[in-house]
């Protein structure tokens, strides 16, 4: 069983369950070979904290270990206390062309040997294999991981994905292997793409599977042993890593670094805290196969622990940036993320604990950026005004900044004010919403990005139908502005505020549900914010201070539940939860029957029974797809329950 | 005494001695304070490899251990094996406005106490300060270093370089306490920089300073104890930094690392690979400022081991790109560099060992490139022709992938090949130098730089005078070159590549001189590339293979000779060495009277007698202004003595 822990988009820090111990995720499952062994999988555990090592069974069932293994177990044979996996050949067969085993021989041997996680024999393809090569290779997959299914017993199953560069035939295979009692989903054939540097074309492959599959199965990427791969792979929602390079390198003199390889001949320091680079000297590391080895292994445990931090800080994309400059190669897996933010962002948060620092151009297509401009596009309604007042970017919040000027213009014209900001248009009612409130940018950008926000503007100035706009630069401006759209208004800044958070919250329209009556509010006295909206005396939102969106109060969600029909804002549950649910308990995705696919982590939630009645209001924890797959965890945390009618109409 | 062992650019690999033994640098400084000890000085050298630790003479000259250490020296005090610097008390006048104590009383007590390095107390200018205030500070400064000088006896000076953030004082101070006999050159005033992250500012300091300053004196930056910013300050020249950082961090539950600070209590996991968080839970090391500290130490430690690396490996521009991805404002900071292309040319090499990274924008105004571009302008001789033929970026090298292109195009029409890469205009004659031949591009390349290669390209295309520039997109091409430039001509490609070639290397009419008569060139076997160039039968040039340029022979030395005054080309050495480079000994900085200003590290030189009598082919390893500096180290590698004429004519 997995249940996650913490999530950062499609990254999880996870925990694992097997026969012999948990496991934390993401992990790296170093791959202990009987043949060449170089460090004992006993100090594995004790000196390196390995959970799970992972070794194969296609040559543990070789002679002259078989009888020995499947007398005294993999996990007696390895002399390893934690979980372990074991592979069944395929890569065996990519190497070599043929294994001579079968399916269920290597299925029965792994069941034999008490393998904690036993993997199918899948068909390897190759990258250059063609659409209808692949598709043979990737049908015989999935009727092999049938048949693995059928055979498996109690044994935890490893099914494999595979379908080469065709991402169609990933996305079925995962999606047919995710339909099966498997424990991990294994992503297979990807050496080849690493071994070239391949990375744009790993993206499409890791896309595409998790495309297709069930995303409450922990994922492994066969063959990612490299340090350097580790961040960019978890945050596209892969679990587990196997590596045999910790070892391989060593034999070959090399070292494994967070930023590449080295030859460690080469090097007087190598310039690593690991307890290795620490007490010994260069020439006596280059020297030693074991010490090698060992700092390899440091390196990737300390890797893994680095994307685990990483995504419970909410900042595995900075790291994800930081590792692209390692190689152009990297650079350009980076630039092909954005080709996936259709899906990548049904993952985002609504907003992250850090401010978003800019980096390079690349960091304009996160897909929380993406998101905001098509929120923008989509849920931001422009309040009537002949022309806009574009106001140059400056320091944040904006509004503190531009009080004056804007105050000036807008009682003297009929315009509206926005700020050309790097991350889209900002509406000056929006400025005090994550992440425009809390940015850091260089002051020097460059032209990319700078061009990009010039078309992101562009393109929703057009949508947003004013007759014309002008960019404020200075006294002059407002004797134009005066000219072009005489009139003029005052503007009340909180209604405002609070009219376009809402309706970039929750959707166009939202506003009006939300705010229909008699509005009050609460200014918090340390922040000059608004804190709690009140509405024909109810209290039906609360304004964050952390990153400026709204908690949804009872009587908002009643408002909301009312106007919007099924399944708009909800998440509807099991019968038998509804009590607990009002009575203020989580909702656990077991539960879940159906949600709105517009819901995302960190979004406000309607939990609500069959008959859609409220029962509660929540913060979701997942978007629809990973509620619907949970069996663990909890799918939203409810912030308020709400109690029965006490005469429920009869239905 | 201070010794360079490796370089790259301005940053360096030194060794600097100190009567309690040598110190590796770039080096780490741990401040020590023993009011607040957390890491006893012994633990630091014996476990974490300290060789020199900072501590406060200004604190120690106080009560109550005034007395103890003027007993028994700081060494005994501090129980630290290594060397010892001590500082001054300046920066408590920073902090506390300002200290109980005169230079010369603390320039006597560091005497006393018989520190390896002091420093004399200089007048901490504020970032604020205006030109006037800091230049009377800075004159305050310069006063007391030559007081400082004149009172240190034996002990080595530690000068310091103040004059806030004005260029001009930054320079004139680092000049006039340059002429003194210090030991160190230290720049101050920065710590209000950094707490800033005035990432931007501190790279004017440290250039203006380095501007002026010897470039045979390590320079120590005060208080620049964040692993963040190793890399840069190197990379600028800086050779030491101290940090107390380790120490007040971790009392503040504080943990260092290369990409920031980060809360211990906030984690469940550090990502590091130190001995501690190797072997301690994070909870365990939360709760223990020793641990903190000690972790703090680990990494910073393995960070300046890190730069070190780099530097040797060529690759600390990679490491700094890479790093400044950390921070919107060490990005400014990198993009800042390009401002002083200027000075930190002079010091970059003719080539480096690793392949050419393109890995953002800002890749392409590193100084190497700067100078590529540059020289082209300024050296490259184009072929008279009528028009350019553009051919569109491609894999390298150029002229094989548009070999049959570019002759159809050359049979049939008047006109000169040309590729639009990214790094500059490429003149295929030019594409097996580096790093031309040796760059690994992103496949997707951002806007920023394709708009600053086309401005490159053009700036030169109008600068060089052809009729017109067709770019070629297929067949149609020939057909318009063939009707614009009717003609055609064969190119013998092995003359043109071994003309542009000198022409490049060694400035516009070089390729004249140097191939003036019957020239015959042998190719390689192995490479098919040319290897060695023979003029009316005589040994003048070899072309190397690692990076395209050419290695001069002693009868191509004479021809350049004979054809350019001095000092060009030059390094003009004491008659004393004479016979020793004769000999084939190389050439140590202390004998080298003057230089060819134009002369860069790698470039080839001749080594002349004070008459201008070539006593030797070398390659230098300094540039000028770095031969006249250094009185420890070789200035040029010797690669070929030149035997005195039978009967020298008498002068």
């Amino acid at each position: 069983m997995f249940e996650v822990v913490e999530r950062d988009g499609l990254a999880r820090v996870g925990v694992l369950e097997t026969p012999h111990g948990r496991v934390s995720t993401p992990a790296l499952l170093p791959v202990v070979n009987l043949n060449q062994l170089v460090i004992p999988p006993r100090e594995m555990a004790e000196r390196f904290g390995a959970e799970i090592v992972i070794t194969n069974a296609y040559i543990l069932g070789k002679e002259p270990r078989r009888e020995d293994v499947l007398r005294g177990g993999v996990h007696r044979v390895l002399d390893f206390p934690g979980s372990v996996m074991t592979d069944s050949g395929a890569f065996q067969a990519h190497v070599y062309g043929e294994v001579e085993v079968t399916n269920a021989e290597v299925i029965d041997f792994q069941k034999a040997i008490g393998s904690d996680l036993g993997t199918m024999l899948d068909v390897f393809s190759e990258p250059k294999h063609d659409h209808d090569r692949a598709q043979a290779d990737a049908e015989e997959t999935i009727r092999r991981a049938r048949e693995a299914d059928a055979l498996r017993g109690d044994m935890a199953l490893v099914g494999a994905v595979q379908g080469g560069l065709h991402a169609d035939l990933r996305e079925r295979c995962a999606r047919e292997v995710s339909r099966l009692g498997i424990a991990v989903a294994a992503i297979g054939g990807v050496v080849p793409l690493l071994e070239a540097y391949r990375f744009v074309d790993l993206v499409r492959v890791i896309v595409a599977s998790k495309r297709g599959l069930d995303p409450s199965k922990p994922v492994h990427l066969f063959g990612a042993g490299h340090p350097l791969l580790f961040p960019l792979a978890a945050l596209l929602g892969c679990d587990l890593f196997d590596s045999a390079s910790y070892a391989k390198y060593a034999r070959d003199g090399r070292m494994l670094f967070t930023d590449g390889t080295r030859r460690a001949a080469e090097l007087r320091e190598s310039g690593c805290a690991c307890p290795v680079c620490s007490s010994h000297s260069m020439s006596e590391i280059a020297g030693d196969g074991g010490l090698l080895a060992r700092h390899n292994l440091h390196v990737c445990f300390a890797a893994v622990r680095e994307v685990r931090r990483a995504i419970a800080a909410g900042d595995l994309w900075e790291l994800v940036e930081r590792r692209a400059r390692v190689h152009p190669a990297l650079l350009d897996a980076l630039r092909e993320l954005r080709r996936h933010n259709d899906f990548l962002e049904e993952f985002e948060p609504l907003s992250r604990r850090r401010a978003m620092y800019y980096v390079g151009p690349e960091t304009l297509h996160r897909p929380i950026l993406h998101r905001f401009r098509m929120r923008l596009r989509e849920r931001y309604a422009p309040p009537p005004a002949k022309g806009l007042l574009v106001l140059p970017e400056g320091d944040r919040p904006f509004s503190d900044r531009y009080g004056p000027v804007v105050e000036r213009a807008l009682t003297e014209a009929d315009v509206h004010p926005l700020v050309k900001s790097l991350w889209g248009p900002v509406p000056l009612e929006l400025d005090h919403v994550w992440p425009i409130s809390q940015s850091v940018l260089p002051r020097a950008i460059d032209l990319e990005a700078l061009e990009a926000a010039e078309v992101f503007f562009r393109d929703w100035a057009a949508g947003a139908g004013y007759a014309f706009g002008l960019l404020w630069e200075g006294e002059g401006t407002l004797e134009e502005l005066r000219r072009r759209a005489p009139g003029g208004r005052s503007l009340d800044w909180n209604t405002a505020r609070m009219r376009a958070t809402a309706d970039f919250q929750f959707g166009r329209g939202t506003a009006d549900v939300l705010l229909r009556g008699r509005v009050a509010y609460v200014i918090s006295k340390n922040t000059g914010k608004i804190r709690n909206v009140f509405v024909d005396g109810e209290h039906v939102l609360s304004l964050r201070a952390e990153d400026g969106y709204f908690t949804l109060k009872a009587a908002g969600a009643r408002r909301l539940l009312k106007a919007f029909a099924p399944p708009r804002f909800r998440i509807l549950v099991d019968p038998d939860a509804v009590p607990f649910h009002r009575e203020g308990k989580n909702v656990f995705a077991k539960f879940v029957r159906d949600a709105d696919p517009g819901i995302r982590p960190g979004d406000e939630a309607l939990v609500v029974s069959p008959e859609d009645d409220l029962c509660a209001v929540a913060q979701a924890a997942m978007n629809r797809r990973e509620m619907l797959a949970f069996k663990r965890g909890v799918a939203a945390y409810v912030r308020q329950g709400v109690a029965a009618p006490l005469s429920a109409p009869p239905r």
